[in-house]
């Protein structure tokens, strides 16, 4: 085996999640996932189009009515942006988009910057092809974390090959201000950087805007700027197990993605493909709904944790997760693994997604049921009691 | 994008596909796929899972069930390999294995061999790791082609990182002797040359057997030797839109290789690997009907083509294609496009697997109804006689 691929850290939300396995009456909330079955219309067109027959291969760079539908959703959502079906490519899952653009752009000894804390796949991805990454932290201001600009800025160079940014963030709801994208996009055109925008949380965003998801860079980028975006089914649609996700790109890089698929996935299958069609034809009654009710789980969870003595925490402008500080406990493993096994409470250690998250937890508040998140508060305030 | 990605070949097979679109009553033989529709009972697995909510993430290196239930079929094929659920892992297809194993074994100038004419995928994977590849021919002998072995064993030294290997082959139906394997894995076992062996076709095989599938590297290696074998229900089980495969890999490798997943796909669909599940349960009913029509037609279409004045071809034995040699025409792609345009056949030009190749044509003959392979002959036959 590869020594890098050797060193790759294993997940350390899933070592939780399986030291929560023996454990009953566990309540998880360490995944970056809705407790709530996908809805019946994607289901159903998935169904009908098994039962249609549709098991064949399909386009590399997906159904063209889907790459056509997802053009026509990117607009909606960012009308200054100039996206025709050309510049999407569908791919089999938000993790696999982002894969391929690492693959399109990264040779071995380049240099990749990462903002972090973040979700780990984005730093293990260039470190596999065998990039130099840089991260850079964001800085904890009290119970929210915030960027520092110009040490970002500072550290992006014409040696920078590819900056990755996730905005609204995993895990700390830390989202991009519309200054700090141009400040971003103006330094990387000067530095001839590649900029790959994870903006799977974009729905996600609680904040008032006009069409109602977070700050893009497709706002303000031009079709051949340096600017991959890459998307997801899952969280806006609650289709996390269907592995359905789509890149947004400038129209010159479509036909090698379309081969880079070839050689990675082939295509995405087409009656995953018809349930996306389904939830885009279905968008304004799913996702407005999806949103409003991760706002009332993340409106219900916040006070109540940040009424609890010890804990540090800020409500998250986007994305689904409650990210705080337990003071006195430092080691996040230490106290995700008593959580689990002492208070029934699973949530995701804070160093899974940074050293400098260390002694910081992960709490995913997109339950179903607002009334689980109330029982974990009531286990861990009890839990501290006991400390 | 990076050179290398840049320069990676566009499919000729698709090349041809694009063509023939504009074209009515063209009878498409260019794809490595069946024209008939899963069967009933794993589509319906697949639809009662959608049903019962089965939509969130699963285990990176797949359903415990399914792991288990693929190791027991690969005892059953390969009696005297050592396999138990720790050395599967599933993937979504049986290109994402390969791509999966490449990553897992290459770095950035690392010399891979590998064994030519064959699926474009295969060349094109390690070269995206930034490999050096270097390709050994094999040598046509009349319609059919065969193993420099010498050559092969002079080829490969200790610089090789990774043998690639596929046999049953695509395109030329060449198999590997179990004699051949032997020499094969004893020398690389004196380099300390990982072998990846692409088997998706084993049970397409037509010489007599006592347990229905080609000689497999399984069947002599020792459990932790450097083999990964890459596997896909797309053939066996007429699933090839699904995009369900999986490697067999020493054991040592699979906690790394749950990594790699998660990183570039995280897991395969739970309702996809119902779908698998089902299958390996009919196994006994599918796979054996597939094999045994995929023979009639492969018997139906050989003696026809090689009744063709100018036409060399050998019966493959293996797999699912017919290569063959059109005397007086050199440039399999010229040939291929005219054969759509003017005579309504849709074959795969040779060359889109090895410079070798060309002037070579494959048709594969996995079609429901064998009369178009009749159909398609004649239409040789006849636009033939007009030049």
């Amino acid at each position: 085996m590869r020594p890098v691929i050797a060193q790759l850290e294993a997940s350390k939300i899933r070592e939780i999640a399986n030291a929560g396995m023996g454990h009953k009456d566990v309540l998880a909330f360490w995944f970056g996932e809705s407790d709530e079955v996908t809805p019946d219309v994607i289901r159903n067109a998935a169904i009908e189009s098994l039962q249609s027959g549709e098991t064949f291969y399909a386009q590399n760079c997906g159904l063209p009515e889907l790459r056509e539908a997802l053009a026509q959703y990117t607009r909606e959502s960012h009308p200054s942006a100039d996206v025709d079906a050309n510049r999407i490519v569908v791919t089999s899952g938000g993790v696999s988009a982002l894969m391929l653009a690492v693959q399109a752009l990264v040779d071995a000894g380049d240099e990749a910057v990462i903002i972090t804390p973040v979700w780990p796949n984005l730093v293990a991805q260039p470190t596999i092809m065998g990039a130099q990454v840089r991260c850079v932290p964001l800085q904890p201001q009290g119970g929210a974390w915030g960027l520092d600009l110009p040490g970002l800025l500072k550290t992006i160079t014409e040696r920078t090959r590819l900056l990755i940014v996730n905005a609204p963030n995993n895990p700390t709801g830390w989202t991009l201000t519309r200054e700090e994208q141009q400040q971003i996009l103006a330094h990387c055109r000067r530095t001839g950087t590649w900029i790959l925008a994870d903006e799977v949380y974009e729905k996600l965003y609680y904040e008032p805007t006009p069409h109602g998801c977070a700050p893009s860079f497709l706002d303000i980028a031009q079709p051949e700027d340096r600017l991959l975006v890459a998307h997801s089914f899952s969280k806006s649609f609650l289709m996390t197990g269907w592995r359905m996700g789509w890149l947004v790109l400038p129209a010159s890089l479509a036909d090698a993605m379309g081969k880079l698929i070839e050689f990675n996935t082939s295509c995405a299958s087409v009656f995953t493909q018809r349930a996306a069609l389904a939830a885009l034809a279905h968008r304004k009654e799913i996702t407005p709904r999806v949103v409003e009710h991760f706002k009332t789980c993340r409106d219900t969870l916040v006070p109540l944790l940040a009424a609890v003595p010890g804990v540090q925490v800020a409500a998250a402008h986007g994305g689904m997760y409650a990210f705080f500080r337990l003071e006195g406990f430092d080691d996040s493993m230490t106290v995700a693994k008593r959580l689990v096994a002492e208070a029934g409470l699973g949530l995701a250690p804070g160093d899974a997604f940074a050293p400098e998250a260390q002694g910081w937890l992960r709490w995913c508040f997109a339950s179903k049921d607002p009334s689980r998140l109330v029982e974990g508060v009531r286990r861990l305030k009890e839990w501290l009691e006991k400390q």
